[in-house]
């Protein structure tokens, strides 16, 4: 077999077969196969496509390139949520204690990538003491005792995704959908949970920016998850305006502390429920339903905020600052962007609220970056809502006086203020399964 | 600048900018643009094409990548030729003498390449003491005294085309009709030759197989041309029956003599005439017509046959070979392929007949492969002709009697004998100039 004799074939518009692709990516892997022949065919994937028998085959030998998780040490149906990112996406940090709360079993493992805010991991370190470097038979014995835990990779996950997104990255072939459900769905396999919701975000703030686009990435991971008998469900969810009010990483852990007291904001409450009981379902806790009820329930009664003490406890974190956010400190520099007019916010563009938090250093442009953890930005107005010239839209937080200036100017070119109250998207637009997709309109 | 916005520009059917082409090849050629963005540009240049502005900016950047060839030493039009390769094409080595011989200028540098047989430089070389080694300045002396000069490359001639090339040749990006005549023309215009005739071949022993194909090619290397400031036409030929009788080194250089001397099979006098008489016009000896009949005359009169033995001595040759073709020597073993059943021959595979030549030692698999100048065929039965069961249909030629069984087979499988007479193509389907496609139907 020659990798030049399958560049041709999926050049010319063919399908290659499961031992095409195990050749393609042992051979890319080992190094056998130079970057200047993948990124050939990269190209080639991005103009052809790929079927879905191809994108799962793709995703089960990228999955089988280096170490992969063995969870079975771990009692129960182990469920996995993954995120496609967004501005102020703290779901995580809320629905995983719902779950947990409700009987079900959160074994999460995150990468630390690059973004706007810090990920998962970065937000869970700005609470002080805690780690997300766990061995793996303490992260088993975590989520047998408490029912979730969230760590940092260990060992050698997905070494043929780390290897072909360096090269996608400078090729011009990262936005290709089979490549990208085989990316995020190779990871999530060797993760080794049974079972995974898929939270596919759509809008000026996502990597999608049509729900269209959205719901064809959905369709290829779910249909991965069904090749690799993993269950596997999406949701596609709003990103065209920032979730919740916060972004920033100790600022986004206060608003989900916040929100599973049942103080959170509508948004991002409702978010969570419903990934939550999407989450409980896949595990084989009862009805949608019924799993909606227990999720609410789980707020009402605190044990969902309980679990995210149990969580940062056993983690070595110092859970007071759940209850008391002033011991997080406050950031050196906080100032206020006023409204330029009156009328009503008619747009936010979210990914400049995420390039404006990364200005005040909520986030890393490259792996070496250090986090102001305490930098970020409150939201005080959002879509819909009515303001008065002058009035606060929003808080800008930082340590470094000079980063203040741009980042200002950044987020008032992010608000659009009109005479019209805009009309609002749903929160939750479609629902991609195995069996189809269900789309929720306004 | 950044490769990787190129790469997207294309991808995305984007039309690239002279100051990026530039950028692309510079780079490239320096090492500052890695193989694996380059080739996943090409592909991209593969799915999306290049306009005419494109393509000429791309082959003006190849060509300037190097050393150019300076002939303004040389008096008058310099005419070149560029054949796109075929089996049995000895042209070369019958116009050049005819063109020279009527006042023309050739002043031809070859590259040698890998074929099933030799370039013209290694059919030149099967003639005793025969060099095509050539210093500048006595490549230009000896045109100034005798009108043509065929010599092998010197200097570093379009570095970019040698990587380019060599990089498009393992990623499965060689067919793009853009590439194609970028990487001739680059060659041609280095060379610096004021006017070019292009004899792009079609057919099954060609590299285009339809005439369609081969009229887009030769399409954009005349708008090259016109780009760059050169006059270019070209014509449109068969390749789907061999070229002439003779396949091989020194019989195709005994084939060409025969024609020389008004001798020849009347398909290869016929193209010779033709292209001849297209070079002589682009040379502004006068109207095609006669330029035709100039050319027909330089073979009645001996003229051109005269020019054959002058660059032969020219170049230290012993040009009595070219009146007693037993100088050459014969090939160890000869041996006859008889028709295996009586009818017409209604087709040659022209590719396998190359395979059968390269088979028996004739041409080079590798740059270090030494050629077997007596090695070849002699197919005396061409398309149209009737045969006779046990009629002999070829002679097959070589030094090495192990070579000679897997060949006559291979020679055997390309002859499809009917009984119906096939209808032949006309040998010259179409010319293209600046002006437009004329078409030669049959």
């Amino acid at each position: 077999m020659r990798m030049y004799d399958l560049i041709m074939k999926k050049r010319d518009g063919g399908v290659l077969s499961a031992e095409e692709i195990r050749f393609m990516i042992d051979g890319y892997v080992k190094g056998e196969i130079p970057d200047y022949q993948m990124s050939a065919m990269c190209m080639a994937i991005w103009f052809r496509g790929m079927t879905d028998e191809e994108t799962g085959e793709l995703t089960m030998c990228m999955a089988a390139s280096g170490d992969q998780m063995d969870l079975s040490g771990i009692e129960g149906i182990k469920v996995d949520k993954h995120s496609t990112g967004g501005v102020g996406d703290k779901t995580t940090l809320v629905l995983a204690p719902i779950v947990a709360a409700c009987g079900g079993r959160v074994a999460k493992m995150s990468g630390r990538g690059l973004g706007h805010t810090g990920g998962t991991l970065d937000k869970l370190e700005s609470i002080p003491g805690l780690s997300v470097n766990i061995m793996p038979e303490d992260f088993i014995r975590q989520v047998n005792a408490i029912g979730l835990c969230v760590a940092g990779q260990t060992g050698n996950l997905v070494p043929a995704d780390k290897k072909l997104y360096a090269l996608r990255d400078v090729t011009a072939t990262v936005d290709s959908v089979p490549l990208i459900a085989a990316s995020i769905m190779s990871k999530k396999l060797a993760s080794g949970s049974d079972a995974i919701v898929l939270d596919v975000k759509t809008g000026s703030g996502a990597f999608m920016k049509t729900p269209e686009d959205s719901i064809l990435l959905a369709q290829k991971m779910v249909a991965i998850g069904a090749h690799a008998g993993r269950r596997t469900i999406a949701l596609i969810t709003d990103m065209d305006t920032p979730l919740g009010h916060y972004v920033g990483n100790a600022l986004e852990v206060q608003e989900a502390a916040a929100t599973l007291k049942g103080e959170g904001p509508a948004d991002l409450t409702e978010v969570c429920l419903i990934l939550a009981a999407n989450m409980l379902e896949l595990s084989g806790k009862g009805s949608y339903e019924d799993c909606l009820a227990m999720a609410k329930q789980a707020v009402a009664d605190g044990s969902a905020f309980q679990k995210l003490h149990a969580l940062v406890r056993a983690q070595g974190g110092d859970d007071r600052v759940l209850d008391d956010p002033a011991l997080f400190g406050t950031a050196a520099y906080v100032e206020e962007l006023k409204a330029p007019a009156s009328g009503y916010v008619q747009h936010i563009d979210t990914e400049g609220c995420g390039i404006a938090a990364a200005m005040l250093g909520a986030g890393r442009e490259k792996k070496e970056d250090s986090i102001d953890m305490l930098a970020g930005l409150y939201l005080a107005k959002k879509e819909g809502d009515p303001v008065q010239e002058g009035e606060t839209l929003a808080r800008l937080y930082t340590n470094e006086k000079e980063r203040m200036e741009g980042a200002m100017e950044k987020l008032l070119s992010c608000y659009r203020i009109g005479a019209e109250k805009p009309a609002l998207m749903p929160l939750i637009l479609a629902k991609v399964t195995e069996d189809g997709v269900t789309r929720y309109d306004v």
